[in-house]
């Protein structure tokens, strides 16, 4: 209700601020019997972690999971999993500067104009870093469904553009390179255009694309959580998103229906994809494809005019350590957020089918 | 959980079939001692009815609520609102014709997978018709804050776009014509190439403008009902929606940081509004303003290929009453639906700033 | 949120006023594929019914149920069962007399310092009719686990108590007289207590015991949601309740261990049933029993004092139609709210177990 | 959903075994600008924290909270408050003798029904020690409204009760002895009781009164969230409770109307309280009184039959540190819980009074 939860059956709560001791999160819902692959949850939140690569920021955090409960011999027993992640590497120091200051384009202003307060130490709880227990969850959720699998990666940075149909890609070099692109030329163009406007301590936006691929029919609880809306949320929810399709998305709307409209095999699958694997907000088996938005990280290392709290007009520099582009490290939050939202929807389908399913274990006798 | 409830404080659940006797809802949550514009509810619903002009579907509805409880003397009383809107003309003939049959990017094939049952009556549950509660429910949402304005309109039809920013419109010119496009020339152009597609048996998607002017400071309830995370959410929950974006959306991408940061002035407000009146999840006061990307309606009054519940493939007609172009009748649905968003955070902004707001009359001494 | 919806994934909302045109609900995650016993759902109304016998009020309701949707052929679709139940006796003059009386033990005056509003038309929101939308949900709840018996009676009226053990009672004697106690002696001075208070005017209070049987072990979602606790959560939602008990309950506390724990049998039962059939918050597969009481009726047909909406006392009479004891017709609604706790827990058990469990049909390859 | 969270505005969620690393939880809805009184935190915790006194349990924790979020500088920031309290003393090893037995009446079987897994660790999850969390939110929801006064004590130890009205008695006497009995002959035969118990190697169930004092009118969310309702789950939900009553409660089912029916005197409030402060579901601003029952504590240290996993008859004796009676750690429980469905009701009365109360800080002109 006051936001940090995400989920139904599969809930997240997350806590935590950028420049605190720790964050953190509780997952309630996960089923029990899961043998859990740990070095899997590791391995989402080093694609995540900050300094990492030549073009994202140079705080260094390790973000080693500490587990508190939930867990049993590295099996889940249906109970709370309750974990956290230190800050190791927060340097409140830096943001003194700042302490008095709105930034441009950030959320200083609008908490403090929400709750009346200003915690200026790095953004506070407006800091991306609050992702990291996304992932975390995300990576969890992902094992719920192992058949499904969730793919990421970047297909635009600024205005280099990877224009290829995705079932064309090679999503086994989304990782082979600095900016998550399935692409060795396109990525080589994105890389470099993020160093020079790095070096002209400018930022600049992306996109992100989602596939979802061997879903299962059926999932998506219309007519206000459709899986589409919810998985928009979802990706809406991430830091710096200003936007979200899926399917033909935007481009669909110059289409005529005749067009438009994917045409059934015998077996049930389509010929096209403009449906983006839902149709009324259900998924209908096919790969489900989205692109996520994002702008331009607000931190500039320019000098910029702003206004203090008193309003007075002010110059300012950017410190600290910041990503010219947020689009490499968003690739495996936009996994999780994806897998939050299957996974819920998952367990979810598990019970509306029809009543003649309900088989258990009777009572005593 | 099930799907068919929205919002947190202010809520709607709605229920209802296309062709059964009835849609409605109940309203949860809505403030008591509101004195009720009934007139004003009902007039967005005929923004929304069906045969309502030439562009749009022949079937006839009068839509007028019946109200059945939460009010007294046309004063809300703070408990639950419960209405219904009769289906008179729901025809339910016009649809034996597709029992067995699954029409291609219709809800059809996955309603029956997910559930294991076919309600074949005109779409059943999947059909647009729900949207008419949206509308009521929303139309209340307005009355809640009433120094709110919101405002939709049809910014693209097809790949006719009205490409002037929004500041340079008239708003009042959003309902002089039948595509509800506040500019006369555009809109000429949209009706024309409405009626040519119609006249063609086909159909053609679009965009709706939205726009929220006047809103407090404070709303959205980060980290995860961000408000253009809800808003997106409630968008994408429309029916035949294919993308959400705000402020600078997909374009804002390719822009670099030092031009995408809204500067401030010294009152807080700012020159420009790439934001979109939203930073960190929470709105800043500006205008909220965004766009909603809706596909061609899939019913097309054109020979298809399709299968049936065999997986046989055969030929079908679209028959029955279809919107060419849906926009114009959903640019009412988004303004009810960006309404419901507001009026619930709105709601909610009024607990969380500080305990000393917190004044009860005492208990009795 | 503002208390009208009730269960979690299978979720009654409810609307209306004693007094106005209907009373209604919507039921949202009722599973697919049910055929519903409707004959099963109007009995079950029929005997909360006024107007049943002599020892209740002499309102007369027909109570027969209008469904609008989620109904196909008399089997549930999964989408939202929405219904109503018009009000046709409600005489709205007879409440004419108190409609700035604030009446002892009643909600008038709460209602009105909560909403800042009056509806004095009997009770508006308040009255007990509203549970008659329980009994309908509830009925359906019980047919989503029919293998489950759900069983309430009278087992006190004042001070004549049912003294048994519930074991030794014939569940088959409930309906056989008008008080709804198992037991034709002790009915016989239960209905005689009822008809001499109700000749003076005066009203008295109760108990109702519940007894779930067949449950499957594994019902309850600890910490907070245990299956007692919502029960009791649900029991004293009903009108006119002060009190919930389960297994040894008040009793319970004057035991000793050694004597309370219930020991196992090796097939898992257990010899005493002091638990209740309910251990850590989980049904355990034993017999749920519990007893919830009932306040005397607080309409009374004698003078009182009270106070107007200035403060100033003012004498009353009791009219209108009113039970002197609410405990006969509160059988079927304990019944009710029982089968809503245990249907929803009943489908959420569906999904924690284990993930090895979950099983879909797979997307289209 | 899956039970771990408690409210709706004001929200716990919590995590943790009884003998994991750690437990904890996330209060998300905590209004902003609170100096927190930590040492007031501390006091609760210490009145629920083992090894206290003679008569509890000899497991010695601090039980000191760790804070990792949403304080800046001593004050609520409203963002999530995440804590955690080490487990220091938990010795596992405590418990292997118990591994594969199902102690009676305890969770072991239920948990292992559930969800398929036994974590034998104490109890895990079913341990009363995840209460500590409840009281650390249930301290922070008392300072949200600090003019309400929230009193639990010891009423009963097994058929020793303290039967003098609570209006009658001293709260300043409450932690002046072991037993938290405000009479200090009764509390004296209640120490002696459970010592001589202790003795015996037995346990022995007890009642908690509570009182919440200078209510404001108004809280409360009928029909389903009923005040009462919420608080009975509330207290449910407590480990080892088995039943709840408010004002008359069970006693009051065997009075008339006549005399139950609490008179108002002009200024609103009552000469007697039957109805324990709450009417129709809302408060009436009179003191909220209520009795909790407490079952014996399940383990003893005697021998008993009980069965294992294969369901063979097995002698056990019991091992570890145990209360002999749970009452006396419980009142700063009953408090704490009581303290959260208040603070909760009491955010959530602040919206839905009147329209009119709606000012907020108008949007950037």
């Amino acid at each position: 209700m006051a936001g940090n939860s995400f989920g139904n059956l599969f809930q997240l709560t997350t806590f935590g601020e950028s420049h605190g001791p720790a964050i953190g999160g509780i997952i309630d819902g996960c089923p029990a019997g899961i043998s859990l692959d740990f070095s899997a949850i590791q391995k989402d939140l080093k694609r995540r972690r900050p300094g990492q690569s030549k073009i994202v920021t140079a705080r260094n955090e390790e973000d080693q999971v500490i587990w508190l409960s939930g867990i049993f011999n590295g099996i889940t027993t249906g109970t709370p999993i309750g974990f956290q992640i230190l800050n190791n590497d927060q340097k409140s120091k830096d943001y003194h500067h700042i302490a008095s200051v709105y930034r441009p384009s950030h959320a200083d202003m609008t908490y403090e104009k929400k709750y009346g307060i200003r915690d200026y130490r790095g953004g506070g709880r407006s800091s991306a870093r609050e992702t990291a227990c996304r992932v975390v969850a995300g990576a969890i959720a992902k094992q719920i469904c192992p058949e499904i699998s969730f793919k990421a990666f970047t297909s635009a940075v600024g205005e280099i553009e990877l224009d290829k149909p995705y079932e064309q890609l090679d999503f086994n070099l989304i990782e082979s390179n600095d900016v998550r692109c399935p692409d060795a030329a396109v990525a080589k163009k994105m890389i470099s255009r993020i160093k020079e406007i790095k070096k002209n301590g400018d930022t600049v936006g992306g996109v992100v694309s989602g596939i979802i691929s061997n879903v299962p029919a059926g999932l998506g609880e219309p007519v206000f959580q459709k899986l589409h809306a919810e998985l928009g949320k979802a990706m809406l929810s991430i830091n710096a998103v200003k936007g979200f399709e899926f399917g033909s998305g935007f481009a669909g709307t110059k289409m005529l229906g005749s067009t438009h409209n994917d045409q059934f095999r015998p077996d049930g699958s389509t010929t096209t994809n403009y449906s983006g694997g839902i149709q009324g907000g259900i998924s209908n088996g096919m790969d489900i494809h989205f692109k996520v938005a994002f702008k331009p990280v607000a931190t500039i290392m320019k000098a910029q005019e702003t206004i203090d709290q008193e309003g007075k007009t002010i110059s300012m520099h950017g410190k600290g350590r910041h990503d010219p582009c947020v689009v490499p490290r968003a690739v495996p939050i936009v996994e999780a957020m994806a897998a939050l939202v299957i996974a819920d929807f998952y367990l979810m389908q598990h019970i509306y089918q029809s009543s003649t399913q309900f088989k258990y274990e009777k009572g005593v006798n």
